[in-house]
This record gives structure tokens, C-alpha cells and sequence, in this order.
């Protein structure tokens, strides 16, 4: 069997709810690779588990003897690693513009998303992890998680508006990445898991492209992202 | 010789000036596949000039029997055509990210930059040309001309925002294409071409990786954008 492929993932209070759009970036990457993965929940407060990784934030992911953190450098290693499984960039002249479109997700659809759900996600956590997170999203957005949420008409339509360039994109094609999903793909399904697991309403109408894309994609690998344990869940 | 190829360009009331960021994607892609060109100079008003290509906007690609209009189809065309001249997207299947990237330009980007900009477009263009322009641009902001300018301020900032994700981009990578310019370069620096032609102030400080990167654009080909007819340019 060789060693088990491990990925740690973030989860809330309850240990089976995962939704991080980076964790869930990586899980969709390894899908689409073709190779199996145990999750380990992990908890910000966490870090000394984390310890072996050099760094303290997941997802980390542990594939025999190597040990690889953040979503973007994941994706490369599987890339670079298991070449003769289906490719995540297509081609080497597209990883650059990909990495483009993950920027943007984290530094322009992420802060938008994040001011939507943050309240939420806060709700969702352990206890030892709510403090940590209020106090750093507070700074971070320098306001209380009630006041951004109360913003909840306003932050919908940010989100809505951040979301423009892809409705018209998916229009014209079935996927970012053409006519089949890949890594660009998994970079926004990431980001739309995280916040529809958690978003008090939908972020688009059933019949807008995105919404169209977005079922497809959680019914991808066999619905690896249809299947996550929502906070309904038992 | 054959026939001339020709580009209807986007004029001012002078014509040698030459902002359309749609165009200027035109022109770096003609100028990156090493195909000479001969640009038209074209108002807004004179849309019977353009019966000929089915539709009333720029770019137009005139290039021997073909006629292609809009700037993306305009590209794919290139490639298409001469493919054994240097290519725009490096592999076919770097094509749908770029496509991603365009409709970010077109549709959070370049609205940005538009609201910065859009009093002194206005005041650039020929009188014939002035009241269209006011017109449109009035009601697709829903304010006058100088009230949109009188908020510079906010206007600049919602510029710096849109642009983060591209200022850490290039400060992985030297290019949006990688290691070299191609058409996803072509696309942001059409952007930043018509913006930084017509803004007040500079977009960006000097030590920033997108002013590193626009210089370099700036250079690309020979210093075609370098050498734009300017406003003060006699």
C-alpha cells in the first residue's frame, strides 16, 4: 500500500463540515488526478499539528515523503509529479494565466465572498477557533462581524458584481478552462463551495451560466463536491 | 505587396490620437505576430464607414480578403491565420483562461478605469462625436460627466482595488503570459495604454510591479505603445 496521501483540511466545530475554498481547491485537484486522498480536519488553533509542514495554515498535503502547503504550489506538485494522469493546466503555457485567475479569486472574488459569509463562518467554528477568527477578521475588514453582516444587501451585490466577467465567460464556453473542467475551474468551485456551504441565500439564479457551471462542477468526480456535509447535515 | 492591411482605429479630434484599449489589444497583437499594419483613424459618428464589416465598432481588421471586427475575434483570427508566426497564446489550451482573463478586463477592469478617465475621453473627441459620447456614457453611469470626475478620488481607488491581483501576479511572474509577453499582456496593457494616455495623475507608483511590467509593454515591439501620439504631443 506504501504510505497513506493525506490532506489536511479545515473544519468547523463539526468535524466533517469542510469548507475552505482553498482546501477545497486541492481535493478537486487530487479528483481530478485521479488520486485518492484521506482528509484530517484541522482547526486554526491547530498549528503545532502543522508544525512538520514549516508553516501553519492548510491545506498541507502529505504525499509519501513529501510535504507540500498552499493550494497554488499543490497544484503544480501534482501536475510536476503525475504527468501521465489527466492534466490540471492542459499545457505549461497556461499555468501563468491561471495563476492570474487565482490571484484574482483570492484578492478580488475572496474579500467579497468573505464579507458575505464571514459571520457565519465564525458561527460555524469551534469555540477556541471563534476568538482567534473574530479578532483577525475584525482587523482585517475593520469592523465587527455583526456590522459587515447587517451590510448583507450591499455585500450580495459586490459578490454579484466581482461574479460579472465569469457569468458572460461561461457563457461562451462550458468551463474556464474549455470544454472540460480543470484547475482554473477548481480555483472558482473552491471559492463558490466556501460560500454557498455557508451563505444564508443563493448567490445566483438557477438559470444564470454560473449556476449552470457550478452544478456541473459539484457533480464532477463522481460529485466529490455535491457530497459535502452541509451544516444541516446530521 | 497584395493589399494593404489595414486597422480602423479609434480617433480623437486629433487623429493621431489613439486610446482604445480594444484597438491598442489589436495593434500589440498584429505588432507580436510581426504583421504590418496601416491604422485608419475612425470616430464614433462615422459608422457607415464600417458598413462594410457588418457591425459599427472598432477595431476592424481589414487583412486581405478578411474582414474580422472585435478585438478577441481579431486575436483568434491572427492565430489562426499565422500560426507559424509568433503565438499569442503559447497552446491552444491556454485560450479559454486568457478568454477569462479578457472578460475581467472588459467587465471589472475596464468600467473602473472608465469612470477615472471618461470626462477627458469626452473632451479629447470631435464636437460630432462629444454629444454620443455624453450621451451614452451619462446614462450607462447614471450621473453626469463631472460628477463622475468629481469623484477622482474614490474613482482612483476603485482602480488600485481591481488591480491588486495583478500587482502580486507580477510580482511572481515577469509577465501575465510568463516569462515573455503574449496576448494576455496585450489585453492589460491596452487597458493601462488608454488609461494612462488620458488620466490626470499616474495609476501606479514607480517601484510597483505593474509599473515595471507596463514599462516593459511599453518597450514591447519596437516601443510601439511607447511611441502613442500623446494629448501634448504637437
Amino acid at each position: 500500500m506504501g504510505t497513506a496521501r493525506l490532506l489536511y483540511d479545515l473544519a468547523g466545530r463539526d468535524p466533517d463540515f469542510r469548507f475552505s475554498p482553498y482546501c477545497w481547491r486541492a481535493r478537486l485537484a487530487l479528483a481530478h488526478k485521479g488520486l485518492p486522498v484521506e482528509t484530517r480536519p484541522w482547526r486554526f488553533h491547530e498549528t503545532s499539528r502543522l508544525e512538520f509542514s514549516g508553516q501553519a495554515r492548510v491545506p498541507v498535503l502529505v504525499d509519501g515523503d513529501q510535504i507540500v502547503s498552499d493550494s497554488w504550489a499543490i497544484a503544480v506538485y501534482l501536475e510536476k509529479t503525475y504527468p501521465d494522469m489527466p492534466s490540471l493546466f492542459g499545457n505549461p503555457a497556461a499555468v501563468p494565466v491561471v495563476r492570474a485567475l487565482n490571484f484574482w479569486s483570492d484578492l478580488t472574488l475572496n474579500p467579497a465572498l468573505s464579507r458575505l459569509i464571514v459571520k457565519r463562518v465564525h458561527d460555524c467554528l469551534d469555540a477556541q477557533d471563534q476568538a482567534y477568527f473574530r479578532s483577525s477578521r475584525e482587523k482585517r475588514f475593520g469592523a465587527t462581524l455583526e456590522a459587515i453582516e447587517a451590510g448583507h444587501e450591499q455585500n450580495l451585490n459586490a459578490v454579484k458584481l466581482a461574479l460579472v466577467p465569469m457569468q458572460q465567460l461561461l457563457e461562451t464556453q462550458a468551463y474556464l478552462s474549455g470544454d472540460a473542467p480543470a484547475y482554473a475551474d477548481h480555483i472558482l468551485a473552491g471559492s463558490l463551495q466556501w460560500a454557498t456551504l455557508l451563505a444564508p441565500s443563493p448567490l445566483f439564479a438557477p438559470n444564470e451560466p454560473l449556476a449552470r457551471w457550478f452544478s456541473n462542477m459539484l457533480d464532477a468526480y463522481g460529485g466529490l463536491a455535491r457530497r459535502a456535509h452541509t451544516l444541516g447535515s446530521a
